[in-house]
């Protein structure tokens, strides 16, 4: 990945002994996003997939809703300018909703779920697809056997989209979770793969609202989560009857919602 | 902790075995923060300390500069609102900035050490105070064993504040890692303690430019972090002094900047 890791020097202490070192960083830098002149998000991120995350981001706060909105998209230094086909346009509103939210919060307000539900989300398709446990318990090696950066510097948040049977379609790693979440679901987007009913996302940190609120707008039925879910990303997915697991690691796991769709 | 902890029903998968359980999860709840009737900021949080989180907030971001630009601060269900004393108005730009900033990110915009630096941050004093090896090694097990919350739930970020000398004077614990740096920032500074020239902050997660960020508005010197540090981290502690220290665990410790300040 382009400019994703960077070499510094460091001073390595290890049981009193102190010594020079270089060390790898995850690359963390502002990325700012623009349509028609007008700054929709500075977010931070690490470079690489810029107009997937850009078509992500749009995406998951429900400023565009399909890919055939986009009539392009040019990355230049840390910003990415899209461009919308004609008749579509950003809703104000929903621009200044975005406004008052931070990136660990997605679409909160005062009524996260009310407004997940005014963005057009419908409660998914229950039961389909069936998972089944053997898959379930495979995914974290799959992602980390695909991982590239996070070995290196263990700065880096990992999402994977799969089959229902385990197939890994994408990977992506990001300083922050959400980022790879959005490059995950801009890439489907732009591959025209959306709404994504027959795939699971792992995530390798917890579960926030935020992602469980990504995970719905992307249609995607099962999340998986290699640490803690929170109290909202739990009610959310129950309110969309998205399967939601957590404490995914070596053969066990636990599943906080819709647990019917586990065969 | 009011309201830190939700018991909720789960099934639980181990090793082919399924049953039926509870499980706690760490409480996400959207807080606003209100100012003369102006909506300043929607974050994800955990309940508890929000006014400590409000005037951490306002202070790191760079919105008011002392604790007595405060009047009043008043706490309802999930809302806060801060009155500020006559004369204190907060700068419209850096509301706006606010506004495209997001929470993984504080104040970036194309110029996000500029913009610190535009905030009144100075550069740190070198060299004050020492701390020595064998103090920043006993911190994370003097911040778990302090944790309420977290050894439940698995789902809280924690942030310590220490002395230099290893003494803990206060620990908070938030679905957000920066919340929880706020939260402590905000005591420190309605006890009067800002700048804490004299402390060590040590948080449990990865240490991102925002973390950086609001060490050193609060006047930070030493920031310890569990995880990895991002390229930024390292760059704007280095610009402005601070030692940063990553991957702290057991005996063993990273220096990214400023390994003076270790004795």
């Amino acid at each position: 990945m382009r400019g994703s890791v960077l070499s510094v020097p460091i001073r390595r202490f290890d049981a009193g002994e102190s010594t020079e070192d270089q060390d790898l960083l995850a690359v963390e830098e502002p990325l700012q996003i623009r349509i028609a002149g007008r700054n929709i998000s500075i977010t931070m991120r690490t470079p690489g997939n810029d107009a997937e995350l850009a078509a992500g981001f749009l995406f998951t706060e429900g400023m565009i809703r399909q890919a055939s909105d986009i009539a392009g998209i040019k990355c230049a230094d840390n910003e990415v300018v899209v461009s919308l086909n004609s008749g579509i346009e950003i809703d104000p509103e929903r621009l200044q909703r975005n406004f008052y939210m931070t990136s660990s919060c997605g679409v909160c307000g005062k009524a996260s779920i009310e407004a997940l539900e005014s963005a057009g989300c419908t409660i998914l398709t229950r039961k389909a697809p069936s998972v089944s446990e053997s898959v379930i318990i495979s995914l974290p090696d799959k992602l980390r056997d695909a991982q590239a950066v996070f070995e290196r510097t263990g700065g880096l948040h990992a999402a994977g989209l799969f089959s229902a049977d385990g197939e890994l379609i994408a990977l992506r790693e990001d300083v922050g979770r959400h980022n790879a979440v959005d490059k995950l679901v801009g890439r489907a987007l732009l591959d025209g793969l959306i709404p994504l009913s027959e795939h699971v996302l792992l995530v390798s940190g917890r579960a926030s609202f935020e992602l469980v609120q990504k995970g719905v707008m992307a249609g995607i039925p099962v999340l998986a989560a290699v640490g803690a879910p929170s109290s909202l990303a739990v009610k959310t997915a129950l309110r969309f009857a998205m399967t939601l697991i957590g404490f995914l690691r070596g053969n066990r796991f636990n599943v906080y919602t819709e647990a019917a769709r586990l065969s």
